[in-house]
């Protein structure tokens, strides 16, 4: 029997279907017996890579998005404030992600969530460093320490080299999956994924 | 009581997703006790006002976007043959369907169906008129007249004019569906629609 390799989840602070997805994609991976490795990413590499801008600065469709992800959020029974700035900076939240991934990656999905709630559900801007180092000592991770950790050039590096191996593999958007090679882009395509990973083909 | 509107489906002869959603959106109008009126567009004219491109020339997001509706259409057990030339030009079969609809709403959806059946269903080019013309031949509609009626000035006006509009009301993409001032982007909206017409809230 071959071994299963973990599903990756490619996402981005600054996106709320990131935040959608992140609340269902370990129990879905979790019935067929997988496990998932998540990976923020800075998205805006990938964007200028397919010429794109996020979906909030787009004419027309920021309108839209904006509308949609609230409905989405409300359907989901998720808590949902739009945040003042859109997009926010993630580059800090998201190194303080692998910082506290190299020591626990359970705690770095808690970190995660937090991250979202703050941001997507409470509509706090968490673009600030010391903002993420607030919430992540709500949920007992040393702010100072992740502070001085997002400043190393490992930490930095981790976030540079995923980000740039993401666009190598494909990823283009938030949140993005990749399973047995088979990809996924939008919180829409995870009832696809469900039956993937039961399926194993079309 | 007030008098509810037709709901308005815009679409794209060229947009797999289109094909995905005209299969499914008058089912779930239906449910509902309502109607819905068809429209084609050109989509270009909204992609420029957005700064888009059609999925299948971005960069990463063509080659994902092939694998997506192929995958898409087998879970909805539809035929489908991805066409050698994407995205056709599909002004002829636009035009086509607004001369029909001046005749026979109900016939003019017929003839969409075999116009998307032939493109999305059997990979065939439909951008030129001559082929346009002999999908509605093989439905009982007159292909020459067709042809004529394309080239008047009404017809070309009729398409342009809803183009213009949809873009006006907020339309960037197919399928875009409008119902009581809601707007669903892509097939993926459509179990939103249907919640949205059973609740008329979120």
């Amino acid at each position: 029997m071959r071994e299963l390799q973990p599903i990756e989840f490619y996402f981005e602070f600054a996106s709320p279907y990131g935040y959608f997805a992140s609340v269902r994609v370990d129990r879905i991976a979790k019935k067929h017996g997988r496990t998932v490795l998540w990976r923020p990413i800075m998205l805006g590499v990938a964007l200028n890579a397919t010429g794109s801008k996020p979906n909030v600065l787009v004419p027309m469709k920021g309108e839209y998005f904006k509308r949609d992800i609230a409905r989405c959020a409300k359907v989901m029974n998720l808590p949902f404030t739009l945040p003042k700035k859109m997009p926010m900076n993630s580059l800090s939240a998201s190194r303080a992600f692998y910082w506290v991934n190299e020591q626990d990656t359970c705690k770095a999905k808690e970190f995660a969530a937090a991250i979202y709630h703050e941001h997507w559900g409470l509509g706090n801007d968490m673009s600030d460093i010391d903002d993420v180092a607030r919430v992540a000592g709500a949920i007992e991770i040393d702010g100072e320490k992740l502070k001085a950790g997002c400043q190393s050039q490992m930490i930095k590096d981790k976030l540079r080299d995923i980000t740039m191996a993401s666009v190598d593999a494909g990823v283009f958007g938030s949140p993005f999956i990749i399973a047995d090679e088979e990809q996924f882009w939008g919180h829409d395509r995870l009832s696809l994924l469900d039956q993937w990973l039961d399926a194993g083909h079309w």
